[in-house]
């Protein structure tokens, strides 16, 4: 596929990986990026992510229509006021790196209206707890999912276009709508993120562990609280776009959670008796499911 | 240190890896096994996991006090089913690798009384989901943390003892008191482990999620929940007794828990606003904690 010219709008880890992996892959490429500050813009030129960078003053003379593809790696929030101000009927291909999918779907729908055009929603299931350019990651999006929405008047073109673009560069695509992709997400991952920061605030808050934790030098946890509190706190800015976008479906998860850690709370009320058949089977579907979620049978 | 004659009493992925380990570090040492099947004494014999094997059934004759070291590698209820037939008065050392001390120490104190003793309760804090001795790994215990309790009239040579013979196998020892350490782990590995299992029997409840799992033929989840899901419903049996032993501190955790998430649940009953800040707060609070507790900073 031909790809000469890129506007990468925001670019962070997400969008400094992109560039890396659209310089791996389409070597003649020229990438432009559009960033928040000088510094960003002076570190982006001096690593190379970028050919050209403009700050967000200058973006007023930024000419969507003079680069084949677009992709916006802002939060969501940015993104769907961006949108109102894509030009319409050229032959640009837009695409998103957003977490969540039905509030930039419905701003797409919105903006184009009737008129068929070439925005694809992308969701590249990747990241790091690192963020900023300097943190780009060359082979960041090699061997992941990155789901695909195609808006209501999306072109076939954009989406076959989007699908190689994204296997090109090493990721393998799955199409999802907006509605199934941000309720399965908030299970999959919103959830997952909001678990790992409420536990160890849990343990946090506990002095009897903190205590231990101020008499050591090293840390006194093992692989399993490693391993939970690894996505913990990270990224604040980027969580709360996401869940103020996917307030309903993260609820709802939460409500589940909370439903079932509860029922398994209540196993242990009986002093004496501790129904030991029902923990394992709580234990044995964790198991299954866990197989069938990640695929290892 | 010399060590001649050990005796590793249960021998799963942990008493397994025990003797890989003694056998690095005390390569003169003779290694007996207790195991409960047929089938697992010839496999630990062709592995040389131990010159010498009892099961279960030959347990009668053997005679404790001709080993250097008794470790026990059971589950703790058959630990302290154990401890009334230990001998007094001869110069054993006796360890358990038990995941909760309460009530191990409970049950060595009644049984020595006021007669001074040496048995130290001993906690590495590692393991793997996989189980049994073919899963034994050389090195498990390197670098790792061991918790080391010892009773109430447990002598001060024992207690050096087990702090040697860890050290030299590569772990660091600290010692806690039983029911520091039973509260302590409730809220660093017992908790994770139901927050695990249960988040993946959330996730797997959806019926979007699991409609989505089953039309593509890799997996749809990024890193967060492979991390967060890894340890979730493994080792049943091995948790369902840890939980009957600390239920009471495990209890707590659950609530401390579900308090905290249904704080951060109740922040999204508002439709129109979303309190950033307290979202922020919690986020930030989270990352603190984390670094404290992992010593990361």
């Amino acid at each position: 596929m031909k790809l000469e010219h890129v506007l990468i709008y925001g670019m962070g880890l997400m969008g400094g990986s992109l560039s890396l992996a659209i310089r791996e892959s389409f070597p003649n490429a020229k990438v432009t990026a559009v960033v928040r500050s000088l510094r960003s813009k002076q570190s982006i030129l001096e690593k190379k992510l970028a050919e050209t960078a403009f700050t967000l003053e200058d973006k007023e003379n930024i000419d969507f229509g003079q680069f084949d593809l677009v992709v916006f790696s802002t939060p969501v929030a940015s993104l769907v006021s961006l949108i109102p101000s894509l030009p319409k009927g050229n032959s640009t291909i837009y695409m998103d790196l957003g977490s969540t999918k039905q509030t930039i779907v419905e701003a797409v729908d919105r903006h184009f209206g009737e008129y068929e055009h070439n925005y694809i929603s992308a969701h590249p299931m990747c990241g790091s707890e690192q963020t900023g350019p300097e943190a780009a990651i060359p082979g960041l999006y090699r061997d992941k999912l990155c789901i695909l929405t195609k808006p209501k008047h999306g072109s076939q073109f954009a989406m076959e276009f989007a699908k190689k673009f994204w296997e090109t560069i090493g990721s393998w695509t799955i199409s999802m709508d907006a509605k199934v992709h941000d309720e399965t997400l908030a299970y999959v991952s919103h959830l997952p993120h909001v678990i790992s920061t409420i536990l160890v605030n849990v343990a946090g808050k506990n002095e009897t562990t903190m205590d231990q934790v101020a008499s050591i030098t090293r840390p006194i946890t093992g692989g399993g609280f490693r391993d939970m509190s690894r996505i913990a706190g990270s990224n604040a800015e980027m969580w709360i776009s996401i869940f103020k976008e996917n307030k309903t479906f993260l609820k709802h998860s939460i409500d589940d959670f909370i439903e079932q850690l509860t029922i398994f709370r209540n196993l242990f009320l009986d002093e004496t008796n501790l129904d030991e058949a029902k923990i394992k089977s709580i234990w044995d579907l964790a198991l299954k499911h866990k197989e069938t979620i990640q695929k290892t049978k």
